[in-house]
């Protein structure tokens, strides 16, 4: 006979994705935090998780962490800064619980945020909207400037599921793609590297993908001794957190030319206020933090959740497993 | 011992593809129309070329036509419109000339175009420009807005190398893709079918790119007919001639929302005048025939001729072979 978890859930959910969780949780109890509409920030601690084995949201960092009965934390994002301490890692571990994420759901919608960036510049797209507002065919302008992404050097921070999938996106392109994280790993869409060979790889690159998260030891990561080091000409791009770019320093750099141009989708802070000067720096392209948005984003976080769930019922390896 | 060609050119060529030509045709006798600056436009007829064995660039018509010495063409365009008669063809073919053209060229340029085209709007990458301009952090406007290219539908009009290498490039995004082409052959990357299934594949297409050329059997074959057989939301994409969509039609369907959006590298006329309608028509984004440019175009350009003349010389297959 199947055992009769408690799941409690803080996730914001749209009315199709409730229907669709209460449906695939039938059998097990579901604990809904303000009736399913709070923020997704982690919130205040919460009197209903107590008494829950399985937690699918944002639940609180310090309670998460200390509650004996919680077997298994399923976070609605791929990111986990605030649950990334050893603190965290000893609790959860020792008492044989399970955090995972929800990479798997905002793998595709960063990779292909990334990949419009890229080719988007490439092809000069916003040089063509530009001289669209005043109505002028600019092919002598644009011709010679568009380029394609061939014979060129991708280099990828923070080289996880989101890069991983960037390379698969990009392996149809003749172009030559590093990966650089903490703990290299052998893959076949990239050659990936510890971090201790960046020095090495920056001034051959191209193109470089900012995926790092927020942490203490990235913080203010790509710095003006960073740009340095860089390829003239080269390209920035960031999906990971606002915070790993010293942000007086790229718009320097962007000012000079010293980099061709930066799309960010993540800055420092966030929302940005209207009189900040990346709005203005030339070559610095925005998105408000959307690089993760995808249609059916709700039911994509709930069927990922039931598919773990299943796994987690029939005593399966998890997918998204953080700690 | 290799036999001395006559060799014509009337290309417009930068000096170090000029001199790369030179470097590539030693031993052969290179005849150059107005010391290769000329317009890329099939001129008048040329005294020089009626000695010529091979023609490279873009010579008259008539006059390739009928030079009984002549035994090669190779066009410096993927387009050869003005070759496509059967006059033409029956001309070349009786004397046991080729034509060729620079299609290996322009297909990787004109893919990754329409690839830019299909992933900035699906990011919403225009809308993240406009809010920019205001200094506005729109997360809240479109976050729910962005999708990601997945379970959906792409149509290729005129499949051929541009859309088959499109169709490469799609391959790792989970996407349906048809061709449809005058005469469907097998291909790995797509269902390719004839013309007579449009109307039973455009009620399910969600993505509708249009790389017809130019011909009487073409113009305005996207029209209000067509356009009301499409899904609604459709989106279409054009880098095949101005001349294949019925502008005012389009510009009806786009104010009314039939369609989500069209993005334009070829209109009619070329250039767009500046106060044509096209400009100011909501969603519809426009480049300035760009598709085809990309770095290093007249090397790439000499480099594909002489790759085709060691063929020539050996006796053996040409490459990107018209007639």
């Amino acid at each position: 006979m199947r055992q009769t978890l408690t799941i409690w859930c803080n996730q914001s959910l749209n009315e199709a994705s409730m229907q669709e969780l209460r449906a695939e949780t039938k059998g097990h109890q579901l604990l809904l935090e303000n009736a399913g509409i709070t923020n997704l920030k982690a919130g205040e601690p919460s009197e209903l998780m107590s008494k829950a084995d399985i937690a699918f949201g944002q639940p609180h960092v310090a309670q998460s962490a200390s509650l004996a009965s919680l077997r298994w934390i399923h976070l609605t994002s791929a990111g986990y800064t605030l649950y990334d301490s050893p603190e965290f890692r000893q609790a959860v571990t020792a008492r044989g619980a399970t955090l995972t994420n929800s990479s798997s759901v905002y793998d595709e919608p960063c990779a292909q945020h990334l990949l419009a960036f890229m080719l988007s510049f490439a092809r000069r797209l916003p040089h063509c909207a530009h001289e669209q507002t005043d109505g002028y065919w600019a092919y002598e302008r644009l011709r010679d400037k568009v380029r394609v992404l061939e014979d060129e050097t991708v280099l990828i921070l923070g080289y996880g599921a989101i890069g991983r999938r960037l390379a698969q996106l990009l392996a149809p392109f003749r172009l030559k793609i590093h990966g650089v994280r903490r703990a290299p790993k052998a893959d076949e869409y990239a050659e990936v590297h510890s971090l201790d060979r960046l020095g090495d790889l920056l001034p051959a690159v191209d193109h470089i993908v900012n995926i790092l998260p927020a942490s203490p030891s990235t913080a203010g990561f790509v710095n003006e001794d960073f740009i340095q080091r860089t390829k003239p000409g080269a390209i920035l791009y960031n999906v990971g957190r606002g915070s790993t770019v010293d942000q007086p320093a790229l718009r320097a750099a962007l000012l000079d030319e010293r980099l061709s141009a930066a799309y960010l989708d993540v800055t420092d802070p966030e929302p940005l206020p209207a009189d900040h000067f990346l709005w203005t720096t030339p070559n610095c392209f925005i998105s408000p933090h959307i690089a993760g948005g995808r249609q059916e984003e709700h039911e994509h976080l709930v069927r990922h959740f039931v598919r773990n769930l299943r796994r987690f019922e029939a005593g399966e390896p998890l997918i998204d497993v953080v700690i």
